[in-house]
């Protein structure tokens, strides 16, 4: 039964910087959700959740009645740890790809539910679906048996998911509430915890290329997100991860599977590794299993979690063959070089605007329902420290259109500050969060 | 021409704290006029203001916008000074009643637009309405031959004038987004501005029976509206005047008519007396008309003014033997008596109480199509500061429900508070605000 009440008042008891109860959003949200409540009093009240924020209590009450305003699964039937990994967003970032059949390997089950790539961060499933014939939309019987098969699955958000959220979503999008950190940490934990998780490990980026650049802002994300996760019963770790350089070598659809191909055959770039041995290890603490790095390292170095992916791949009807003939996956037919034109140490490289080049070049997408281009994006040969000559090649664009692949060089190079004095690189890995 | 902007920029913009130019508040108000940005965004827009606030440039650029919205009076065929007062809402508040025929006795022109009973406030269309016959509802063309006539016309808001505040209005109800200086000054001026003025005088309220109960915002509500309407070319001055204690004897529809006419008459009650005159006296310096207080009172003591407002009921179809035989006037039947409880000094009466009392009696209105029973309201025989003996009649319910009414007499004696030491009376008009 819904305690009813009036919406206006609701408004004003949270703008005036008043503590609203659980009943009170609850309500709030099951009448949004209905159609009850309007998308103008939905959006006052959000922009006053902007002003006046909410506390731990209230964002774990909206993140639960977002949450129950769906389907939440059922994975009692799999006796081992539930435990999956959530990124705030980056770019280059295809740790999921590499991690999942890692850890899965480890006895840990993986029920990853991903998303698809958001203004200038790539999505997992984009990059999953370079796969030919690679299913995202298993039905949730099938999500099911195959977790208990090979023990992991990385599929999308059902629209059966957190209703609440995804309408609230496109509200803040509209509306300028989006960068309200108990709004996104709601979001974000009303979506993992549907997946039934016994444990979550979150990869929260800061730097130029994060959604949260400033570091403090990216903390206290994290430790909302990891109250909001513990507050309902799961194990939740933040690792704080910089997005300062685009992560690894590659950043585009197709690129990034093969480089995640290439950590799992053992030859992957150590900023790459480094945050998947990061995340898995919490991922191990929180399942109580021991090994640590070395149980990593090896699972990698004996084949076990390539032929996991493999797996994956199989059993999600995609071509696994890919795995040892990357002319299979799509690929840019030619590249242009990003040259120095300068000598010196690279500063830092914008990453945001690496993001936003990506769209640009077909490789991400300006609106929702566009479709993508999987073959294109960028290699990067020096990152932030590196010691460049004038003249080298930086980086290059890799795609098919020669015309706009040169003008997006042009802009590529000004993404990278090149200085006389040498760099101190920062750390890549810089805090576990853990409450 | 309009230039065209992203609505969700515009809201993050006022969001983020920065200034919004002309063009910029032009847009959004004509386009959420026309219904092209939706409800939802302009009220994420509203509450952000409400944050954010307006300076005095962006607030002047909202009022024009939603004056130009709608149809500017023309009354340049008229050569007098046209002045208006406005009144931010009282209990008891009678005063245009007296002042719009004694100021046109002067020589100066009143195109007076006035609103209904607005929450616990009073409204003066609803008080003339009381006068059988009386039409609130002139043509543009007859309420100018009227003012040309008579100098004097009293009308409701049409739907031509500000269509955009009407709208803004509307939605600032249903997100709490009122209570904000800048959009009640905004609104408050496109209104009166669209009546062709010369110069303006605002009776701004403080105190219980206020709506800005607090002296310091009422003060600055008043310097905000005087700015803008200054800025617009419109001599405009507020006079800060208490709304402590209900203002008169009498509240309720057509017991304030007779209480209005009384004041004509020489026998009004001193306090609405003093408002009324401290209004008039701003009124005839902004015309440049000298006499001050004593052509004022001489106007109302040779029976000019009373003969004004006979006047104004003639030609807007009321009976205006009502000045003569308030019997025709509808009126109460019975009278229910409020008695002191304890010997002592009033400390105060709550006049908010007293306002949504009058509701409840049905002489206001809950909803905006509510009807009202004009005929019923209250008698204040005591006031702050008076010395009152246990069991002396404090105020009276007059009405026909005498079930109600003993009701209300209850709550009404509430209203009241009583201490044993002597009150200091305040100054009912505190300030004049010139800039």
């Amino acid at each position: 039964m819904i305690t009813h009440f009036n919406p206006v008042d609701l408004i004003r008891k949270k703008r005036d910087g008043k503590k609203l109860d659980e009943k009170e959003i609850e309500y709030l949200i099951a009448e949004y959700t209905s159609g009850s409540i309007p998308d103008y009093q939905m959006a006052a009240f959000l922009m006053a959740v902007f002003f006046q924020g909410l506390d731990g209590e209230e964002t774990i009450h909206l993140m639960r009645s977002m949450l129950h305003s769906g389907a939440v699964m059922d994975l009692s039937g799999i006796n081992a740890s539930k435990i999956d990994k959530h990124s705030t967003g980056g770019v280059g970032d295809k740790v999921s790809l590499v991690l999942a059949p890692l850890i899965a390997c480890c006895g840990i089950c993986v029920p990853m539910i991903s998303g698809r790539g958001l203004g200038h961060t790539g999505g997992t499933l984009d990059k999953l679906e370079s796969i030919p014939g690679f299913r995202t939309d298993l039905t949730a019987e099938k999500f099911r048996t195959q977790l208990k098969e090979i023990g992991v699955a990385m599929i999308g958000q059902t629209s059966e998911i957190a209703p609440a959220d995804r309408k609230i979503y496109a509200l803040r999008d509209v509306t300028a509430t989006v960068d309200s950190i108990p709004l996104i940490a709601a979001s974000i934990m009303s979506k993992k915890l549907a997946e039934d998780l016994d444990g979550l490990v979150l990869d929260v980026k800061f730097g130029s290329g994060a959604f949260m650049k400033d570091y403090s802002k990216a903390k206290s994300l994290a430790q909302t997100m990891v109250q909001t996760g513990r507050r309902a019963g799961v194990k939740t770790v933040a690792v704080m991860t910089s997005m300062g350089d685009p992560l690894g070598t590659y950043v585009g659809n197709s690129l990034e599977v093969i480089e995640a191909i290439e950590c799992l055959k053992g030859n992957g770039p150590d900023d790459v590794i480094e945050v998947t041995l990061a995340l898995a290890e919490q991922m191990l603490k929180i399942a109580g299993i021991r090994g640590g790095r070395g149980l990593l390292q090896k699972k990698i170095s004996n084949g076990e979690a390539l032929k996991k992916l493999w797996s994956v791949i199989e059993n999600q009807g995609g071509d696994s063959r890919v795995i040892e003939d990357y002319a299979r996956l799509p690929a840019g037919k030619t590249r242009v070089e990003v040259l120095a034109s300068r000598s010196g140490y690279i500063r830092a490289i914008d990453t945001f605007a690496v993001g936003t080049l990506l769209i640009e070049l077909g490789g991400g997408r300006k609106l929702k329902e566009a479709r993508i281009d999987p073959s294109c994006g960028f290699a990067f040969h020096k990152k932030t420290g590196d010691y460049v000559k004038k003249g080298v090649c930086l980086a290059e664009i890799i795609g098919s259109n020669t015309t706009a692949m040169h003008a997006i060089a042009l802009k590529l190079g000004r993404a990278f500050s090149v200085q006389s004095n040498p760099v101190r690189r920062k750390k890549l890995v810089r805090e576990i969060v853990r409450s």
